[in-house]
């Protein structure tokens, strides 16, 4: 596997993490974004940013219904090219090194991913959303509806 | 292993979910809440809830640099007791049926939870934490800063 670096910034602090894992995980989609590479995405999703196409597994779409009532969506989502066995980490390069845990880097003991988005539309079994900032071909491993700063519930503004 | 309910509500829709699974989790702590039962939990954690203690394994003790800095944290657990197997739930048993992906139920086909918390204090490596919901001994797979509704980062407010 590639990971997205398996460079050691000055000051960081890698161990050998622990084997076997303690629980699986199932990918159930991908994401589709127009960023091919970690340098490309944004650094947090913008709820006013690139329209990223969700596609959910044809197993999982019964999972779906009802969920065309909410406005806004918790996205979780599996960084399969980061790293995981870094503690502290230098962030930028700069010399300031902090703890795993004190940063959102994709580089974590489990790589998970979490975003909050705008749900703009939803065609079969895929979603367009607004709010996400992974490469192309991120591994989807949840939705959640969820109530955002500033948004109300689509059941509550536009009532079916 | 026992699960949070065998028991399927009239209209809900279980399947048969993948094996294997495609990605591994580890467990890098546990979660101490007054809740010995999913039934004495809070529906979702407020921040005006219970104090509970986040303990992290001592191993990822150095990933918790600068985290004292932050007001405000995002913790990922594995809500190991929860069933995953279902696409459609019947929430409450009231004859609305829903998709799994339309609701924040801990059954799901990856049950992980995401809850904001306020920071209380840390004492070495556990967190006093306001804001969580799950049973006592739920495993902890993440902690993130997070900017919360309405609190301001600590590290602007008491800049150390």
């Amino acid at each position: 596997m590639t990971l997205l670096s398996e460079r050691i910034r000055p000051g960081e602090v890698a161990v050998e993490i622990p084997r076997p894992t303690d629980a699986g995980v199932y990918f159930i989609g991908r994401i589709r974004t127009p960023w091919a590479t970690s340098g490309e995405c944004p650094k947090r999703g913008r709820r006013d940013g690139e329209i990223c196409r969700i596609e959910v597994d044809p197993f999982w779409h019964p999972a779906l219904q009802g969920l065309d009532k909410h406005a806004c969506l918790q996205i979780l989502y599996w960084m399969h090219l980061a790293r995981r066995d870094l503690l502290q980490q230098n962030p930028g390069g700069g010399g300031n090194i902090v703890g795993t845990f004190a940063i959102r880097s994709p580089v974590r003991p489990n790589p998970i991913a979490s975003s909050l988005v705008d749900l703009v539309g939803i065609e079969g079994g895929t979603l367009m959303v607004r709010g996400l900032d992974c490469i192309d071909g991120t591994p989807l491993i949840d939705i959640k509806p969820e109530f955002c700063p500033g948004k109300h519930r689509a059941d509550d503004q536009n009532a079916a």
